[in-house]
């Protein structure tokens, strides 16, 4: 029976801002690089999906922190793959400190696609090597929340440049959220204790586009859609703090 | 006597572009990373250094590479400090494949500040574990060169983000690199071969504040200049292909 599968990391200077503690965008970063790693590892990594010209693609990410760990922190990020359908198969990380005390958890859910088609590819033909890798433990978090209706009081266009693309040519994950984070008022980053963030990924952007990025805040949360020229919308978001 | 200090990296998916092949920015942050964390094993890190209310601050660099590696090359990087005089300190480093064959080199030079003054530390009056951490062996590639004029044909403005900014609340290093990359016609990015990197940093660039970057080509140089609202030059760089 496969188990959950241990990566260290450290707080590393390049992963904070100016209060010392690691950015949502740096979290996530380490989130995706996890996946991306154990995938790897366990046979099943883009490389492997890349000879059939299949690749992954994150359509939902969903993670919370009760606090955010400070510049030379070492944690212990736990993951592992709870399930699979024909379309989407989730993946869990749970953060915990040098003591054992968990302090942040995440699910995110996944497609395979195909990459010259672009559609997603039916996860029941994977390799066997991922079934032997499903671990039986639920997800340790409400799964990624529907995002309904945002009507943005405050927008900022963003051109898409080299340096937002991934190997895919598509805007990668991390300068999505940074394009969110910025929009917010510096106070409330700096906000210290409980956060949540939801993302769903609808559409991908590409060099060149420009996109539209909407921001609106109700009470305590901060919803945000990203929409490129055509008015597609591309991302939905939102962040919660407590 | 101190002996070079080894490191071992792969090339993540997240450090590459649309070529699969590490970007500037990335081997940037390597370089930056490896310079952290040997200082900080060694007992000269930011760490100690804040304890005096000082910091590192890079002052310029120079690197080359023969090629840039592709995504999952596993290689190695080797770092020591050559010397250091009332002011600056010269931190080297050479990039090596899995058989050995070197790839890449860069020298960077370093100041230490006073965070509340603002003003250079006398470099002698560092503690003598950075007197034994120096290594009889000089700089691997042409000291970081100097960049006389820059006459810009292309400009664009960039204001200064919550995700630019470091735990200092300036912008980091691979941002600089970002705005100056992303000026470049994305053909010139793909150059496969030998590519030289200089850059000095010379005034600090702050949240909020608004940038102009300048871009020169000249045959196969693409000058860089950044200034901010006061027109104070706040970094210029040259990027050189073969």
């Amino acid at each position: 029976m496969a188990e959950k599968t241990l990566y260290n990391y450290r707080v590393e200077p390049q992963d904070v801002d100016f209060t010392r503690r690691a950015t949502l965008a740096a979290l996530s970063s380490v989130i995706l690089n996890t996946a991306g790693n154990d995938a790897f590892g366990k046979g099943f990594g883009v490389n492997v999906l890349n000879e059939e010209n299949h690749s992954w693609v994150l359509a939902r990410m969903a993670f919370e922190f009760d606090r955010l760990p400070i510049q030379y922190t070492d944690y212990t990020v736990a993951t592992w793959v709870s399930d699979y359908g024909r379309l989407l198969t989730t993946r869990n990380f749970t953060f915990c400190d040098a003591n054992g005390v968990e302090f942040g958890r995440s699910a995110t859910q996944w497609v395979v696609i195909d990459l010259k088609s672009r559609t997603a590819v039916n996860l029941q033909a994977m390799d066997e090597s991922y079934a032997h890798a499903v671990v039986n433990i639920p997800p340790p978090i409400e799964l990624p929340r529907k995002i309904r209706q945002v009507n943005p009081t405050q927008t900022v266009e963003h051109r898409v440049v080299y340096s937002d693309i991934d190997f895919n040519s598509h805007v990668n994950t991390m300068r999505y959220l940074d394009m969110m984070l910025d929009m917010l008022p510096i106070e409330q980053l700096a906000h210290e204790g409980f956060v949540r963030l939801d993302v769903h990924f609808l559409h991908e952007c590409c060099y060149g586009q420009t996109l539209t990025v909407g921001y609106e805040q109700r009470d305590n949360v901060a919803f945000f859609e990203i929409s490129n020229e055509e008015k597609v919308v591309a991302v939905k978001a939102s962040i919660e703090w407590k």
